[in-house]
């Protein structure tokens, strides 16, 4: 992708980004709401979500009517290739924490060109009013206007704090509990926060050292990898293999120091 | 307690935990210090704990020299009944954050008269700068100067959202891990903050429903007890007993809703 234009889309998804979190869902954050249920009781969604993303599909489709849209929602187009430009958009990631905390919940929204790894990556904390940017390029990955360092090499699995999902420490169809269990054994402690974005963002922020996790859709992703790839890390599927961008995957985003470990000795999907 | 009596100490321990916190802590928390182990390679301690509990203890010796002090760090007084005036302290709740995150660790205060419930629970999420308070006498339990809503009585286990720490979803010392795995599948969510102190405080905001662990010390409970209270949650020994202030606790504090489900159900120690 061409500089200018990357500056010119970069310019463009962040003011909306504050304009869909800042001036829409922060401030109509105690109004009421329709809540739904997608694929089982608990995958909640709501007129929020829905309406989120719709905003930031008119804002492309008017502004860069070429380029093409993969959203959570329903908003965006069928698209089976990373051929030309893609904006991959979560509008409530976390949706869970939106309606039960009102808060720790975040707009992720990655945009890729031609498939070659991400042009830019940006989450936003809503109610904390933090935005996490990265662009292609080498400049980096930001937590608002401070540059985010990159990940410490001095990580170790026994000092590391690594973000999971208690359900995959016991009997599932997905991954082997007992090489889960010693990992939560073997490391310093896990954390669990219930937004994927925010879970990338903190790998990125190198506050968690790792995030392992079963079945992410696109828009769980895209964002996450552009800003974990900036800062040094690596974000791979469970089982080691690339990154799927289309596709569902169970993913390990990490310090690249403990990636080898995570992989041989704890982390065997089904 | 006199009432004016605990309106000046209130005053005094609030004025004290914003300069801990914001004059001291927040300011150097990029700054190096020193940090040690305690029981295990994960009990972390800083020099920051040690001065905050020690600026604490010399603030109530000064203002208050017939009060006694249960701290985590040894600066207080050895306490074997509950008679008089006790504070019971977590200089940093969360020691393991405040290493590794910079941020999601507490101030914690609880203070207690004569064994007779609590009569004013502090905790300060310091880098938020968020602080919940809670005074006995029915005015509830506010956040920063917003009142706190009593809990809903909607809360069901198939909605709830609830703390617990993923080592209690396998073989282990302490409880059964079978009944914790069906609760986490009959759940809607498991969350982990790593600050029980925090833990508790979002009890009391109702975004979390009950939060479960194994040994707390009094100054990871004795706060939130008091703000879950003032909210009208609960605060038992997870095997249904009345806390024991002094002591080592399985603890469960929650909505009191889902209390009685938790504890014929789910809950059972070994």
């Amino acid at each position: 992708m061409d500089k200018t234009i990357r500056q010119q889309i970069y310019s463009d998804v962040k003011k909306w980004i504050y304009q869909a979190g800042g001036e829409q869902i922060r401030v109509q954050i105690d109004d009421k709401y329709q809540i739904d249920t997608k694929s089982s009781a608990n995958d909640l969604v709501t007129e929020v979500d829905r309406e989120t993303e719709k905003f930031f599909a008119e804002k492309i489709r008017d502004k860069y009517p070429s380029h093409r849209i993969v959203g959570e929602e329903g908003y965006g187009d069928k698209v089976d290739t990373l051929d030309g430009t893609i904006w991959i958009i979560d509008p409530i990631d976390g949706t869970m924490n939106f309606v039960h905390q009102k808060r720790n919940f975040a707009i992720s929204i990655g945009i890729y060109h031609d498939g070659i790894g991400g042009e830019i990556g940006l989450i936003y904390n809503v109610m904390e009013d933090v935005l996490y940017t990265g662009i292609r390029g080498g400049e980096g990955a930001f937590r608002n206007n401070e540059k985010l360092p990159q990940l410490t090499e001095q990580v170790s699995i026994d000092t590391s704090i690594i973000a999971l999902n208690s359900s995959m420490a016991f009997d599932n169809n997905r991954i082997n509990e007992k090489k889960v269990q010693q990992l939560i054994m073997d490391i310093r402690g896990t954390r669990s926060y219930g937004s994927a974005a925010l879970e990338f963002a903190y790998v990125a922020e190198g506050i968690v050292d790792a995030y392992v996790t079963m079945r992410l859709a696109p828009w769980d992703i895209a964002a996450g990898l552009i800003l974990v790839n900036e800062v040094g890390g690596i974000t791979v599927q469970a089982n080691g293999q690339s990154v799927d961008l289309l596709g569902t995957n169970a993913i390990l985003t990490c310090n690249k120091c403990i990636k080898e470990e995570l992989l041989e000795n704890y982390i065997e999907l089904k």
